[in-house]
């Protein structure tokens, strides 16, 4: 029978009714004929409740035992799923990550998957098993130990399983009905999604679309999973949500699929800094190490052997990022006239496939901008990406016109 | 090293607070130079909580899914506890039951331990490793599914670890101080005993006293393990609590050790029974089928081919009874004139190993109680105990003047 995967985050399993709830969606799908994997996460809370005794308890702490404490909310909810479609007379077990076994590297609390075996659950389903209820977020590393994938993990584990188990589609039950042309709580006019590609979803989630765990992304593209965004708390139906999926699957669409921002940016700018080969990565290196995540970079044209270096990273990263740099400056590492932060910035982003057919994106872009009197600061491009910096108090307004300029309202 | 078994329950790990007074505990013994496994129990109120959901989300649960649930509770505090020993520099780790692993039967809920490997365990203390902090109540099945013990399933891990290492001896930390004469809540004259006998803790914990499991009792005299239950509240020194120990090891003790009630008793008489060998099998056969816990059983002198059949158990038992034996009668399988149960009964039992080689004890209990005017309606006696059931009006008259009788609150 054809494998399909559901993943219901914590909100949708957030107590018995909703689990029930969950479950009933699960008995519509194996009463069309799936064998279902459900991959659940904690009751919305629990994960909460017990990193924060971890937290209290050992405040540099053991990262194995953290693991095995916090994966312990998963394992409740997967038991009481089972019982829930056994009292539904659907044939259902629960699978804790170490069960199935899920495999993964020693990293723990960010742990990578490195192999889902299929022969344990598949030999359930030949017996007669219709779900298999999988414990979402973990796994159990070379030493036979607990591993938890990281916030987020149960994403990720829910198309770890879709591709292993060849399904025909991976459904992630959240809140939210689906991925959205930009967020509406800025552009009433945003429209949901019925479909968008891999790449697409990879720039909104990495722009701070909170739909999906990029790593999840990124893993349906490589292993080509259809991955559907719908959400829990809407009435059922096939074409509900979004279909993340190739751009092969995609017959029409706008050239701009979305516009995504992020508020908390700041920008900074190194001014006059000796210019000399390896000085990038003379500058970066210590901001990597000191865990500041740079997103733009701009170089401008050096002149007599000096140049100004500009990046944005979160504005919550700016004392740290200065911190790095006077003492990588203190070490004679770099050299720079002065360092200037502005952190009344936010990123606006355009993102589509269609850009890469389509030129004249970029200069739409800025004439609308432009035409609104919102001066651009910085302005990054990637194959289908064209993101600016702008003052903070233009974000939403920027936002609205380069939806009504890209006509996102409407369909293709 | 040698290797000292400390177990916790519920209420001494309650919180942060009390997991971080049980880890302290647990570092004074390390600082003596006892490798040390300790078994927890959830925190107090969590297995309730896992409980109420398994049994709201499916009143006949699955019993593979309810240990599922249930045994989470254990994990949490395991690695709590792991976690606040290191932040006491105490190299320590937990364990699940699937990790050590302790081996069970597939009685799921009701598991049997079959066998618990040293080799992991040890291997970490032979790296240095100074405490194997093990989630109590829990084990794996030939299966590979997660099984629990049953209530007080702990106690019994407890025990069954500290013969399989050999332990020099088991602690068992609770809310209580030790082992009483008798109810310190009935008879303000109980006193703490140091020293009880296998077989004497086994009738009181059979009788009620709920310091410790019988499962663990029966397991520790078979192994031989030297088990103490000691106070999680109170100042720690070796000699407090009471040490449960073979009989040999206790030089003098009183011919009775304690004495013990059970309130909620009920007498049951089948009037005038058709005698017949195989008569005894006839009644309570149906009635262990439905689950009544007889304990007492009298059958008066038969006359003429009849006779009087009487039996005790639990009060709220009675209805369960009547309608077993009612159904017994129907079906032809029992023929009797009446059935006449008496609910307003108790039982006292003295209890002490020197009955053995002491006569008159008895006598001594008779005549105490009918000095009181205490009416005996059932008598029942084992090698070491004398259980008399009375109207439940005259219990704590009957516990107050067996105690002084006996003189249990002087030392031998």
């Amino acid at each position: 029978m054809p494998v399909l995967v559901m993943k219901f985050g914590g909100t949708s399993v957030a107590n018995l009714d909703r689990i029930r709830r969950a479950a009933k969606r699960v008995g519509v799908e194996v009463a069309k004929g799936y064998d279902v994997i459900v991959i659940v996460s904690a009751m919305a809370g629990k994960t909460n409740e017990l990193v924060g005794w971890v937290n209290e308890t050992s405040p540099l702490f053991d990262a194995r035992e953290y693991d095995a404490v916090v994966s312990s909310g998963e394992n409740v909810t997967a038991g009481l799923m089972a019982l829930t479609l056994q009292e539904m007379d659907v044939p259902a077990r629960s699978w804790q990550g170490w069960q199935v076994p899920l495999r993964t590297t020693s990293a723990h609390s960010a742990a990578r998957i490195e192999e889902i075996p299929t022969d344990n659950i598949n030999a359930k389903f030949g017996e007669g098993m219709r779900v298999a209820v999988v414990a979402g977020f973990q796994g159990i590393s070379p030493e036979g130990r607990i591993t938890t994938l990281g916030r987020g993990g149960s994403d990720t584990t829910a198309v770890a399983f879709a591709a292993a188990f060849d399904a025909e589609r991976c459904d992630i039950y959240t809140d939210v009905d689906g991925v959205y042309t930009t967020d509406p709580r800025i552009a009433s006019k945003a429209r949901k999604l019925d479909k968008i590609a891999f790449e697409e979803m990879l720039e909104l989630a990495s722009l701070g679309a909170k739909v999906l765990q990029t790593r999840s992304v990124e893993l349906a593209m490589r292993y080509n999973v259809k991955l559907r965004v719908v959400s829990s708390f809407e009435e059922q139906s096939d074409d509900a949500g979004t279909l993340v999926c190739s751009e092969e699957e995609i017959m029409e669409s706008n050239i701009v699929s979305g516009i995504a921002y992020s508020r908390d940016e700041a920008k900074m700018t190194l001014i006059s800094v000796a210019d000399r080969p390896g000085i990038a990565a003379a500058i970066f290196g210590p901001l990597s190490e000191a865990g500041v995540n740079v997103d733009m970079i701009i170089q401008n044209i050096s002149e007599e052997g000096r140049t100004d270096m500009t990046f944005s990273c979160p504005v919550e990263q700016v004392t740290r990022a200065e911190k790095a740099l006077q003492e990588a400056a203190e070490r004679g590492e770099i050299n720079y006239h002065d360092l200037v932060a502005d952190t009344n910035v936010a990123k606006v982003s355009a993102v589509g496939i269609g850009m890469r057919s389509q030129s004249g994106v970029a200069a739409q872009m800025f004439k609308t901008l432009s035409d609104e009197g919102v001066n651009i600061k910085v302005i990054a491009t990637s194959e289908i990406k064209i993101s600016v910096l702008i003052d903070r108090k233009y974000m939403e307004l920027a936002v609205q016109a380069l939806h009504d300029a890209f006509e996102l309202d409407k369909v293709a």
